[in-house]
Parts: structure tokens; sequence; C-alpha cells
């Protein structure tokens, strides 16, 4: 039976989710999946940081108030949060990284991870910002030091579609992709396609919480874009920068383009995309686009996501789930450790 | 770099269809996977057998006229098929069995199926009957043999509906899936939407080869129980039969039915399905279920295929794809040996 140390580095609703899966399921998890976790050490800009070799207490993780310096009132915990300290000294084998996506230069996530990797600790992040800006270099640092280097929740969440890729489909002949990959904008268009306008269906998806305060990154396609390279880089094996991907978004399209497309039998959905060309290349892009209702992803409704990937030998095979949500993607760091346990657990 | 050797048994359009991709493709399966394949030996009622250790030309095998016998009129054939020395004296490492599926006892694949086993070969099948009927059997003796038992290919032909479960969601918690395992009903109820009758539908699916000159399994739904009994078997650890799953099909539907399920916002759909109980037993049935058009399968048109797995920590995951094809399915036995080699492989 292996027992993996983690500390986890950002305590937003992803690595809040974790622990609260770990208070719930780890004796489980010793059963069905060969190994638990022990929660090592815990650091947060907001909320300061905590070390204890021995084990923290999961399910008092998950329950602590969300206000800034609550890690002070646990016994040993400080108000400050030591973020090298919990990743270098706290005995972890394993970091969950899960701090804000910077879509700038990835930071503070990216040196987070080369820190980690560099001690030769394990990581598993859900933080798009180092993978699409830095992927490459830390993958090869992560061989470096023998370690693994899991991101199945920078895309679609705990929808396991990058290691359903990289698992079920070698030799199908990846060609191309096209995905539904921003859940807001797609239940802005769902709300759009019902009468509402643009400004109306973005202010009842910050209602429900599925869009922030400032909404551009989702209906202006740049969180989809940095999925785009994420995942033209992993599947198409193309080396794209966040630049190379041309962008835009839904903010233009009225109720009457909506309506439009429908008596035409089509529909409106943000889609990223990626195509390898006849020389080799790989040209991606994000736009709104008119999908006919038998395409794979016309049917994709709400906050949903999908990719379909377009494949030689199988042509269209499309996987939806959700694209959001803290114990979903809390899910996909327990994937990415559930690879990891096959590929290094047993040294 | 690993050779396989393999024989064939059956050589219908499936394992034409991997001959077809060994031609093309097996320079680069060595780059790419890791393994190329020899076909050593090839079975078929219809057209007879071959045996040659030192490898038969693929390329002519796949072009070989679809005429009885066809086989004695390569060097070495014969218009018989010497089906046990095929799978026990050609040399073979791995035994692709696709033949027709035999819904009451499986015969005389699940015969094929131990003879490989028992003499320690590794076996893919595309064919429904042995795992839906002797699947507990065949496993066990495959574990007893140290051979890998892949059958990837019984349900969705090449969409990784199996292999994704197994690699990409443990510790997700599946406690059910419904799906549209069927594509020639699932075509039958499209056309129908369109205003044809059930008969007018199923002869256009007859026309354009979708469906058998007979297409009770297909719109009765018995085609689906044994894909509903093989995949509740794997995915819920459940210990079903055949007789313990209710089957109903399309066939009283009418074109009025499916007009009001339009105006409802919802639409007719074939569904097999299984779930865990509180008791920890599970159901399962096949039945036409009226679906609102939110549901992850409501958008599933034409010959298309679709499973969506309920889980507890993701809720809905819904892989979709092609169901059925001669080079789909060749791709589902070409991903049974990409798994077994890596499972296998380097012993």
């Amino acid at each position: 039976m292996t027992e993996y140390k983690i500390a986890l580095v950002g305590f937003g609703g992803v690595n809040r989710g974790l622990a609260r899966l770990v208070a719930e399921r780890n004796a489980a998890w010793q059963r069905e999946l060969g190994f638990s976790l022990k929660i090592v050490g815990v650091t947060d800009l907001f909320l300061g940081s905590l070390i204890d070799r021995d084990g923290l207490d999961a399910a008092q993780l998950a329950d602590l108030p969300a206000i800034k310096g609550a890690f002070a009132t646990l016994p040993g915990g400080t108000a400050e949060a030591f973020n090298e300290a919990v990743i270098k000294q706290s005995g972890a084998d394993l970091i969950a990284e899960a701090t804000f996506t910077n879509p700038v230069d990835g930071e503070p996530a990216a040196t987070f991870c080369r820190w980690a990797l560099e001690s030769g600790k394990h990581v598993v992040t859900t933080n798009k910002g180092p993978i699409a800006l830095h992927g490459a270099e830390l993958k090869a640092l992560a061989r470096r030091n023998g370690v693994a280097f899991e991101y199945e929740g920078a895309v679609m969440s705990g929808t396991p579609v990058i290691r359903m890729a990289r698992q079920t489909l070698p030799g199908a002949g990846i060609v191309g992709f096209e995905g539904i990959l921003n859940g807001t904008s797609n239940y802005v268009l769902t709300r759009m396609e019902e009468g509402l306008g643009f400004d109306a269906a973005v202010a009842k998806a910050q209602e429900l919480g599925y869009a922030e305060a400032d909404p551009t990154a989702d209906v202006e396609g740049h969180d989809v874009r940095l999925k785009v390279v994420i995942l033209a880089n992993e599947l198409l094996d193309a080396h794209l920068s966040v630049s190379d991907v041309a962008c835009s978004g839904i903010s233009a399209l009225t109720p009457a383009d909506l309506a439009q497309a429908r008596e035409e039998g089509a529909r409106w959905k943000l889609i990223g995309s990626a195509q390898r060309q006849a020389d080799g290349s790989v040209s991606a892009r994000v736009e709104a686009r008119k999908l006919d209702l038998g395409h794979p992803l016309a049917g994709i409704t709400g906050a949903t996501n999908a990719l379909a990937f377009n494949t030689e030998l199988l042509g269209a095979v499309t996987l939806s789930g959700p694209g959001a949500g803290r114990i979903e993607t809390a899910f996909a760091l327990l994937s990415d450790i559930v690879a990891l346990h096959a590929t290094h657990g047993r040294q």
C-alpha cells in the first residue's frame, strides 16, 4: 500500500474539494486505487500556510472558513503564505498546484511547479497558465528529474480528455479537434437562443456563479485560447504559443443571429479548434461558428464542455462532460495521481 | 522492437480491415506504437484457410475476392476452414477473433477463444457473443494462462468506451450508464422524425447497408441487450446474464409518437442502461425512452453511438462516436493490441 504525502498549493475551491475527497474517501482509495493521501502542507496567498509532516486533518481543512489569514487559527499555522517552504520542506512527494491562472506569464504557478519538479516531487495541476505558456519546459524538467507532471484538469476539469487521447486513441490518427471549452460562453449562447440579449444572458451567468465580474476572458475566447494551445501541443505534437492562435469571441452575436441560425437548422457555438495541415504544421483558432444541427458539438447546451477529436480511422469521436466545478476539478487531480501511481508508483 | 505474429479468425469486413491497416501502416506502427504485426494464419468458414509462419501478404489478403473457398486460390491455401490448426499451430502469439455473433451460446467463437487462451495466446475480439455469454470464464482463463483477453470492439466498435472507463475514470465512482448502442435503430428513429413510417425507415436503413435483411435484432433491442450485459459486468462489476435484462424495442413507435415528442421538446431513443441500486445490486434494461432535449443522448442522431456514464464525482460524462464500420472496428482490435503491448509486451 502506497501513501503519498501531498502538499496543496492554492486553497480555493479545487484543492479544498480535494481535501474534502481525502476526508471522505481515503479508505476507499486504499482498496480501489491502491494508494491513500496524507496532506502534509497547504499554502494560499489569502489564507496563509501550514505544515505538519505527520499529516493534517483533511476534514478540518475542507471546513476552514474562507477568511483572510485563516490558517493562523490552526495549531502551527501562519497568516503568511510560505509557498517555497510548503513545496520544498513539508516532506511532500507530490504537489497539487491549483492557484489562479495568470494568462500573461503563468506566474507564480510556473515557479511553484519548477520548485517542486527540481526538488524531485511529482506535480499535478489544474492551472492552464504554466501548461499553455511553459508546458514543454516543465515536461522536460519533470523527465530530467524522474517525476510525473500531469494536468488533466487544465482542460474540461475532470472530464478526462487529455488522458483519453493519450491512452485510448494511439494509432487512430488524431488530425485535429474542435471543442466547446468554455462553459460560461456556452451557457450565455444557450440563454440567448431562448431570446435573452447578450448582456442579460451574461448577467444571468454571473448570478449563477458561472461568469466572473469581468466576463471578458470567457466571452472573448481568451480562456479557450489557452486550452487550444494546451490541446494542440498535447494531441497534435504542435509547438504553438498563445499568439499563434487567432481569437475572437461571442460578444458581437445578437439574438437575431441566433434566431436566424435556428431557422437554417443551425446553431452558433464558440469553437476552439486545431488542425494538422498538409505540410505537417498545425493551425489553430478560436471563433464563433454556425454549426449544422448534425455536427457532434451542436447538441452541447448549457455549461457542458465537449471535445470532438477528428481521427483518420474513427472519424469524429466526441467526449462531453463538466468543464468546471470544485469536486469535478478535484477529481482531475485525483485522476492525475492515479496515472502517476501507475507509471511511477512501484519503484 | 516487438513483432506480434497474429492469426485472423473470421475474415469478414473487420479482419479484412485489419489486414488492410497492416498493409498500409505496419511501418508507422513500429515507429509510433513500438510494435508491428505479422499475419501468420487466417481462417474463415466461407473462404477457407491458410497458414504461413513466415508471414502472409497483408495487401493480398485484404484484396482477396469474397467468393467461396477463395483461400484455395493462394499458395498453400485450402477451401476448408481449419480453425483449430490456424489457432493452435500457426505459431501465432495473438488471435484476432471476428467471426459472427451467436447470441444463443456464443459458439463457435467462444471455443475459438478458449483454444487460443489455453494455448497461451492473447485474444483480441470484436465479438459480443463470447463476452456477453462467457465473459467471466474467458477472463479467468486468460488470467490463469498469463495472457491478455481484450474486447473493446464488442461495444461501439473502435470508439474506446471500455478502455476509457478502465483507464481514465477509476475513482470517479461509476454508478450507472445509459447508451445509444445500436446505430441501425437510431438511424431509423432519425428518419422517422423526418416523417417516414417505421417500415419505410427500416427499408432505407437496409438500402444503405445499416440494417440486415432481418432487422429484428437491431430494432427489438436484442443487439443492445448483449452490449448492456457486457458493459454492466465490465463497468459496474455486475454478474448479469442476458435473461436478467428486460428488453423491448422501437417497432411500436409511430411517426405520430415522434412528432408529439418533438412538440414536447423531447425525442424518442432506444436506450440500454444499467444502474447500481441501493442494495448494491445492478439492474439493467433496454427500452425506447422519451428524452428531454437537454439529456446528453438526445442530440445523438443518425448511425452514431454514445454512452453516458453516470458518475458520483463528475455527473454525466458522455462518449460518442462510430458504432460500426470495417475500419472503425478493425481499429478496436488495434487498440486492444496497443493495450496488451503495454501490459504484456515487455516480458
